[in-house]
């Protein structure tokens, strides 16, 4: 492969890519919000026309909730066939948040390399970039099939991944849907450790979500004449998680929590040394004033990928007006979740949870939101080898092996019913802004994510990841 | 004076007073809300209108903020003069807070004897029934003068009634507004220990309103990849509040807090047990599912009114929706304040709280919202002695004497502007809703109010409250 001539390719190939990633930012593809079938059919019809213009069959799976789409180029039962898994729907926006751009328009910076609006980079972005790169490789003669997995339920957890992929896997002679069967899995929807030095996933951290209300009367009351002898939820609450964890630290003190943790190799360590974190930039792409007291770089890249964490999201209850309404609260909810990693069992750990909440304050309510475990894929192995050559290739640099700290629900899915490795090319940086205002996604990781992800199937199809599914 | 007489005379007036109290409550005199002006200035008219009824000329003296209404029934420099205290201005209420009924109309329960709206019993009802007790105490010879000082500003703290009430004792020839003097004054904002159990109060607890803000980003940040060594400000808050307190007890942390507390003598404790007081009863007026572990009755009164409290009225910060959201919130806000007591200081208390707070959290913005000093009335003497004689006529029981759990800031400013000697003879129930929902008022309390109010002025009248201005 000519690497000038693809660079050159690639340029040609930018405005068109840019007018299709600001069509796909423009529909609001807030999966949270059940009311946005419609949008969700728009965003469907037109992805789709994007994979049949690269060349895919196109099948839209209903999966009872927001559609699945499967693209297929190429059917050679001789070839290596990999799947690419993206997913178009996003986290919800509002410009009153404080986006500095309307959420659902892409605007450019005054570089013109950067692109604003919600989706440019989760997962959008990366979505289109592996269309494109896939687009590269086929224009230069790949021999491997490319199929593409693009869910439109990430965001809430992908409750419905499950039935459309079985779906799939099952095909459907009537409708002229074959079966769906893959050798490897690559998913873009990972973040470089940091920008200048790609990274390579090999983890996600799980996740238990729940929420825990107290409710000591019927309608909140005046501290004037109740205070002293009235409950206060809020503070109990207050109280309760204070016991449940430090939070200057982030030190959980429930008993058995840690329990499961598998401890991180030393090979591991010395691989996340090598990711370019840094707590001060780390800080600043998220716009932290400050982090938690954590010793070294290490420490806190260690604290963010390989760590089990407890959040506390919000408190819903008492005056939350301007000034201050003397009020005794009547209930308070608490919403958490805790970030988990292998080996923790997310029913565990509800259990030991539930548990330590229940000795302390018998009339709480614990109840569970949501539950994904864990996920770590094999180190090494070919398929790593081949992304790890993509990215040296492409960007001049040796990946670091890291895990991420999110979690991603199709993975686990993915794994057990293909039954084929699932790794991890990422294209997104700290500061694109995941979840967060003013979310972006730039030229240089489109175009590099381009070229790195046309390598990559090459490197499949050169056979170097071929014959093997344990990669 | 005829006892079955004033009885029929009052029971006489009863729809006169209902319907009275009717077009009160259907004023929304909510003093929170600065755009209410309209709502003030027709509600001191028509309270303007009900005390020239009564035979008093009225000033509308103005504050700066909401009006100040001065009416004066008698201006005989040979006879005593009284003053009575209330305020028309109300909480605010919504329906969709859980009214049965509209807030600002007032709806008659089965009976027919109990009325339901905003402002019936707080403190509405108790200023037009202590103006219907000046009214028979008139019609029945007594020799007295009798002021009131209706208040607009009573629920945000009486911003402006330091400076009205200067400007009314200073007079105004000019207005034809004469000076006002008086040799006591009686509050009537105060609320029995129990149905069945008059109880007259000699002391207000007084408050200190805060927040604590903590702010850690720019902006809430997605939990899956900042969440390990993001600062949680919730978290850390709840932290902080658990240092400041139990909430399962009640119990202040805070070093020096309980320092300046004026211990309880016996004769007040054997008051407070006089009182009627019961945790069962009073857990059903207010709604409560639970109290906190105290171990009397006589202790849960104690804990209500002679002692000081830490409450948390809110928590603003986080994810407050549906389900949970997994971010890490980047601000959090908590409203507090304490009740005090005598002899507490609530600038030394703020102070204490904000070295308290800054020593473990230095980036926490500590901002001081509202302070009124607890407040002790003289017990004993001939106030309260005319008090409890109207009391024992009226209603055929003992009053106890006791404190009061809120806070009334014109008292404070009363007895120092005044220089006379302030006590309280009030009418509310713990069942009423002071400050809550489905706030309500009674004619038992109302016709009972206004037979109490017009002995009370003849005791004054008889002398045997004349000549001590200190009650």
């Amino acid at each position: 492969m000519d690497t000038a001539n693809l660079r050159k390719r690639i340029a040609d190939l930018r405005a068109e890519f840019e007018e299709r990633l600001a069509a796909l930012v423009t529909i609001p593809t807030v999966s949270m919000d059940p009311g946005r079938r419609a949008e969700m059919d728009a965003c469907a019809a037109l992805a789709g026309r994007y994979l049949r213009e690269a060349g895919a069959r196109v099948d839209v799976i209903e999966t009872g909730g927001f559609p699945l789409l499967l693209g297929r180029i190429g059917e050679d039962p001789t070839l290596p066939t990999v799947t690419i898994y993206n997913h178009l729907d996003v986290q919800p926006a509002e410009a009153a948040d404080g986006w500095r751009t309307p959420p659902f328009q892409l605007t450019r910076d005054a570089t013109g390399d950067r692109w604003f609006a919600r989706g440019t980079t989760d997962d959008k972005g990366p979505a289109l970039t592996a269309l494109y790169g896939a687009r590269l490789a086929i224009e230069t003669g790949v021999r491997a099939n490319l199929q593409f997995l693009w869910e439109l339920e990430e965001e809430i957890g992908s409750p419905n991944f499950s039935k459309g992929l079985a779906a799939a896997i099952a095909g459907d002679p009537a409708g002229g849907r074959r079966a769906f069967a893959t050798e490897s899995v690559v998913v873009s929807d990972t973040i470089w450790t940091a920008a200048g030095h790609p990274s390579i996933s090999y983890g996600l951290r799980g996740l238990m979500g729940f929420t825990i209300a107290l409710e000591t009367g019927a309608k909140d009351v005046h501290s004037g004449t109740t205070g002293g002898a009235a409950r206060n939820p809020i503070g109990e609450l207050a109280g309760l998680l204070s016991a449940m964890y430090d939070a200057r630290t982030g030190k959980v003190k429930i008993p058995g929590f840690y329990l499961d943790v598998r401890r991180i190799s030393a090979a591991e360590r010395r691989g996340f040394g090598r990711a370019g974190f840094s707590r001060r930039r780390f800080a600043a792409a998220h716009e932290l004033k400050s982090l938690r007291p954590l010793r070294s770089d290490l420490d806190a890249l260690a604290a963010l990928i390989a760590a089990p964490t407890l959040e506390v999201h919000g408190i819903v209850g008492g005056y939350t007006g301007p000034g201050i309404k003397t009020i005794v609260p009547h209930r308070a909810e608490a919403k958490l979740s805790t970030r988990l990693v292998p080996d923790q069992d997310p029913a565990k750990v509800f259990r030991l949870i539930k548990r330590f909440v229940k000795e302390r304050l018998p009339d709480a309510v614990v109840t569970h939101e949501a539950s994904l475990e864990p996920y770590l894929a094999p180190t090494g192995g070919p398929y790593n080898a081949a992304a790890a050559a993509a990215v040296r290739a492409t960007f001049g640099k040796e990946p670091a092996f890291v895990r991420e700290g999110g979690s991603i629900g199709a993975v686990l899915t993915m794994r057990r019913l293909l039954k084929a490795p699932v790794i991890f090319l990422g294209l997104s940086l700290p500061e694109h802004g995941y979840h967060a205002i003013n979310e972006n996604f730039d030229w240089g990781q489109a175009s590099g994510g381009m070229e790195m992800f046309c390598r990559y199937f090459h490197e499949i199809a050169r056979g170097s990841a071929r014959g093997s599914k344990h990669g």
